[in-house]
């Protein structure tokens, strides 16, 4: 009667240095793991709720204070969690945007972004990157000033990735928050690749709110994330249902629309929280990161041929290399094709790069120990070594 | 440097009988902790995507085969995760209610298909629960007609519980769906209390869309759930993206707007998909749940002075029972109050009920065995010996 489990086990973390782009600043603390596991259950976090009935209103665990710590970390005044970042960006959507409402974008912004303003009917304008890929706050002005023209109409909303996904380069965010404010345009923070990896300070920055994804960079399972805002914004995006029952008269106390009530109930709200100290605690350990990025792509440079697309020195771990004129070459003519690269790594414990990729790839070498990160690099280099691409 | 973890281990499910309404068929099963355990990060699911880059469309683990087990389980011709069956409701209401418009829900309709008709702009409209809590066909039609007399346009949608959360009736929602579609109003089945527990056959109930709830009732972790629909319907409640970066020139593939690209990446999805095999075995089960509850609902009603406000026999382990005149007069004078009731429970190994509540509440039997079952009865009726509302 009992059919058995038919996952197979995964073991990347277990047996591999994992480089993956997307997937470094998600895995779990050990922490994490022990809390999902006691808390797997669905309802677990809601055996002591009580009035007013909301997820983060809940003393046992402690979801109230876990709020507010979250609201402190990004230097805002109100945050939830939520299904993931894409979650907090169609509530900020769905907040403000109307049927044609122009909303900036970046020639840089993650799909999600762009289906959260499809969503609510918006048209996405994207902000070009200059050279070097980067959003320069005077293609901002030349945006807003262009779209507005165009659309009759000012845009009220700037999605921006502070590190975009495409090259991992970090965007001057404060200096746009600067433009923005003129054109009275408000900013939507995407800090996927940042909250919970460095110190993002949102007030600070200028940003009207600030979404972060749980399971990209807070060490935390999916879907999770976070959105937070200022004591100006918190009544719009956060607002409490209005609804009425037309027979009934029932009314539905606090819930909030966009929140569609409570959000994350069970193992993802609480693997967040028991990885947050942890969290906390590694933001500040952020150039580390940065030198472990640098000291790999110094080795990939190394190899004749290579070149890294995400600006340099390294800002941030995620990185995009070009090694279309160097393991590319090997791979037109190798037997196993592009998969003769990946498959190096993998004899030499990493993983996390798209089989076959040999052109444009990237990686992620967030959270590695020193030891791990060198034998990346040295990894890189030998294996360059071993189809002749460096000599000596 | 290593912060401990805040976070108290839960024991609810191991040390005590949970009763608890809301969570009893949202339990883990051995399989889909052991699950959860192996695919805690947050990407782990996306390890081998590849183009199309969709959730739905990975091989390994078997995603794709678990979505099509899905649609074939609730007998429609599609289905998707979500993140909880509030974020189902969420997409069929953006895709189909527009301003002002009137949507049918019951004056037994859960909080969250409120909050997505009003996020939607539309306006609810309560079908009122005839005598016994019971949704009708007749009142169905009825409101239909008022509703299209007052709005000055019919209805195009009406969201209802096929089992309500209130009383755990069940609702005749084939001859409801026979009454809809004379009037050409779509129906959205919320089986939050029903899909992962009893049958459901969406093509035989006549239903457009089927929505349940992975962490109430599929033995899944939170937030999860599916939305399915007919192929009538699928291209436009899972409408894929048709934004374009206006300087880019960039699109987007195949991601759905209404699911933003991919919904449950990581443990969520592989505990819903651990627990399946066990779960379309346990709906096959479903009438000893129902033995289970009437066995209990017939002990309660056994103390003098306690009714079953929830239709009887059970048809359905959520159960609403009156103790107003038996275990509250208790209560009034009794030092603890209200809780000597769920303390005298704690005292037999049961949890899950409001802590203090004596008047109106709720428990669910659903996956109890027979013996705690059968204990569960017996304390009910063992404590009003103790406190002298039975003799003998």
């Amino acid at each position: 009667m009992t059919p058995g489990c038919q996952v197979e086990p995964r073991l990347v973390e277990e047996l591999y240095i994992n480089i993956d782009p997307i997937q470094a600043g998600g895995r779990l603390t050990g922490d994490a793991i022990k809390a999902v596991n006691a808390y797997a259950d669905g309802y677990s976090v809601c055996d002591f709720c009580t009035k007013p009935f909301r997820l983060d209103y809940i003393r046992k665990p402690g979801l109230d204070e876990f709020h507010r710590d979250l609201a402190r970390f990004v230097s805002m005044d109100a945050a939830r969690v939520v299904p993931g970042a894409r979650r907090g960006f169609q509530a900020i959507a769905r907040t403000y945007v109307e049927k044609g409402d122009p909303v900036l974008l970046t020639s840089l912004s993650h799909y999600t972004e762009f289906l959260a303003v499809e969503e609510s009917g918006g048209v996405p304008c994207e902000v070009p990157a200059r050279e070097g890929n980067i959003i320069m706050p005077d293609a901002v002005a030349d945006t807003v000033e262009e779209v507005t023209r165009v659309h009759q109409r000012a845009p009220r909303l700037m999605f921006i990735e502070h590190v975009d996904y495409s090259y991992g380069n970090v965007h001057p965010v404060k200096e746009i928050a600067r433009v923005l404010r003129q054109y009275d345009v408000m900013l939507a923070y995407n800090g996927a690749y940042t909250v919970g990896i460095m110190d993002v300070d949102g007030r600070d920055l200028g940003a009207d709110f600030v979404v972060g994804s749980g399971h990209t960079s807070m060490a935390a399972p999916a879907p999770s994330g976070i959105l937070a805002t200022t004591s100006e914004h918190q009544g719009e995006v956060f607002r409490t249902t209005r609804v009425k029952g037309d027979r009934t008269g029932r009314t539905f106390g606090i819930k909030e629309v966009e929140m569609m009530g409570c959000t994350l109930m069970g193992s993802t709200v609480i693997g967040m929280m028991a990885s947050f100290p942890h969290v906390q605690i590694r933001v500040k350990n952020f150039q580390k990161e940065c030198d472990h990025a640098n000291e790999v792509a110094l080795a990939l440079v190394s190899i004749p041929g290579t070149s890294i697309e995400s600006e340099m020195p390294r800002k941030h771990p995620l990185t995009r290399v070009n090694t279309t004129a160097s393991f590319d070459r090997i791979a037109k003519t190798h037997k196993k094709k592009g998969f003769f690269f990946t498959t190096a790594l993998k004899e030499r414990g990493i993983t996390g790069i798209i089989p076959g990729a040999t052109r444009v790839w990237k990686y992620n070498t967030f959270g590695l120990s020193d030891r791990q990160n060198s034998h990346v690099a040295t990894s890189f280099r030998d294996i360059a070594h071993e189809c002749g691409l460096l000599q000596g």
